[in-house]
């Protein structure tokens, strides 16, 4: 592991999923697009409530769900995001804190706004359409990065999504020229294609200014980024953006390219798909470990495809089963 | 069906569970009995709430688990319970609501007490160790009880667990003797053997009184209720107490005693167990559902055996398979 107190330092909207099965009609009733996350005010997220089936509760967010997973892995990882003071904030906090995540955010009044929350839609084919209520997350303020947590991190981690409201935008960037300035390596998601349509010079600036080192995209994200029409072509694009490029490709596996070298990996068999949810956040998570325990970067992309094997195989996107020993199982 | 509005109105305390994998150690460490349900206060749930590891918040409760198991069954069910006006109280009102059953219990406020929850500590042999912190539930008042709806339910079902606050008792009493003017059924479960040893007059009252019409519980309470030392003299026993007795047996199936006749049937066939929580609760809504569809014993007490073995194959007691679908092609 690194000689940082801390591995990775996760920065992301924090977020309780409720996810709910459900069938293609009612996404089509709804008007909703398979597969994305959109955001959504209260009225919207209490009216699409109100219309869908029952649900649980897990905590989720894409930078919490790859903080969990590295914790899982066996890394030591910390998670800044930001709850309410109310019962979903007691989940969150609770529910990362169990499973030896630094999470120290002071949370904010309810009255200002509530913890947020996903509404997660899933299909009978496993995919996952998502509706956000931003609540408390969208105030998240560079108050609340901890300038000696950021430096104590080798990796910090930040979510693509985590640009969409205004103020945790600029607490990412504060995040990120702290880190730069006590050469520590800085990771980023594009997360989703969408986020990609609604940020894409932001996105373009980001890795422009060299402010990211390593970055994460699935093959629809990495098309959208570059505005290229094949794979090999944006791959090509992209890397030569950024120090190091993953990419994930579902059940085709996953590449990364770094200094001019493209590594591809299979993808991990899967009984049966479950839930979708999670898949990138925790290839995320370890990938990541694997970069972290020093490992080269076909094994680090496996640990990578193992970790979203589990997590595709249930609902919610924590990871359930023991994935260090899975990881000890299938790679030694 | 039946021709009153509801086949069942179900009352129990409203839990919104927090389902949490753990191992023998912990509830060892933690000085629980495994398999049972103690009742906590609100500084132990805490205390045990922070040592416990990530969970998955789930509603349930005892009778609100049987109500939705009837509605995902098609019947016609209610339910009435106590929750608060917080966030868990949402959860809660959502779930049971999105599914079609009628509930109106008026919420109280969060400052009297929170909606209740029910840390579940599931251990990797399948089997569920409860702790209970029954916040609002224990404030479920008479006035709470709606004679129209009670009278307007073919059966009333009721838990053992409700005769454990002060307040529902009475409520539980008042809805019996509403049920009863209006020549409607009543049915009620042990619960818990510790629930039987904590109330064992009380339950014998209500036999005694012809207060209960259905009684459901399985091998460990009625050996509990009637301090026989073999299961077919208990039931003996306990069927000489009761119109209708139904006894379930985990693996080895179930039996009812309706006059003097005895019918058993076998379990059903479960690939693995994950999460015994909630199986007598899906059971007895699966044997009230074919009494409301006025099937015989064994055709219900098959129907109970089918529900209860889809919600032992996930986490969390509420159904997530289309348990209409799977009855019809199990039993036709």
């Amino acid at each position: 592991m690194t000689d940082t107190r801390l591995d990775v330092l996760c920065i992301g909207n924090a977020i309780v999923d409720v996810i709910s099965a459900t069938d293609d009609s009612f996404l089509e009733r709804e008007g909703l697009a398979k597969g994305s996350m959109r955001l959504v005010d209260a009225d919207e997220a209490t009216r699409l409530y109100r219309n869908m089936g029952p649900g649980r509760e897990v905590s989720g967010g894409s930078a919490g769900n790859t903080a969990a997973g590295i914790a899982m892995l066996g890394g030591k990882a910390g998670f800044i995001g930001q709850v309410a003071d109310d019962q979903l904030g007691d989940v969150y906090a609770h529910d990362i804190q169990s499973i030896g995540i630094e999470f120290a955010t002071p949370r904010r009044p309810q009255a200002e706004a509530p913890t947020a929350r996903c509404l997660v839609l899933v299909t009978p084919d496993a995919q996952r359409t998502m509706n956000t209520f931003l609540g408390a997350a969208q105030n998240l303020t560079v108050e609340a990065i901890d300038e000696a947590q950021v430096k104590d991190a080798a990796i910090l981690y930040l979510e693509g999504y985590l640009w969409d409201p205004e103020r945790p935008r600029a607490a990412m960037v504060k995040a990120i020229d702290i880190a730069h300035a006590a050469e520590r390596k800085v990771a980023f998601t594009l997360s989703d294609t969408f986020c990609v349509d609604r940020h894409r010079d932001g996105f373009l600036d980001l890795l422009g200014q060299g402010r990211v080192d390593i970055l994460f995209a699935n093959e629809a994200e990495v098309l959208a980024l570059t505005g290229e029409g094949d794979l090999d072509t944006a791959v090509a694009a992209a890397a030569a953006k950024v120090p190091l490029l993953v990419v994930t490709r579902s059940e085709h596996g996953a590449l990364a390219v770094e200094g001019g070298r493209r590594v591809d990996i299979p993808a991990e068999p899967v009984a049966k798909v479950v839930d979708t949810t999670g898949a990138g956040d925790l290839f995320a998570a370890g990938f990541l470990s694997g970069q972290a325990q020093g490992r080269p970067l076909d094994e680090s992309l496996r640990i990578g495809a193992i970790a979203a094997a589990e997590v595709i195989s249930h609902y919610g996107a924590r990871p359930e089963a023991d994935l260090k020993a899975l990881v000890a199982e299938r790679l030694g």
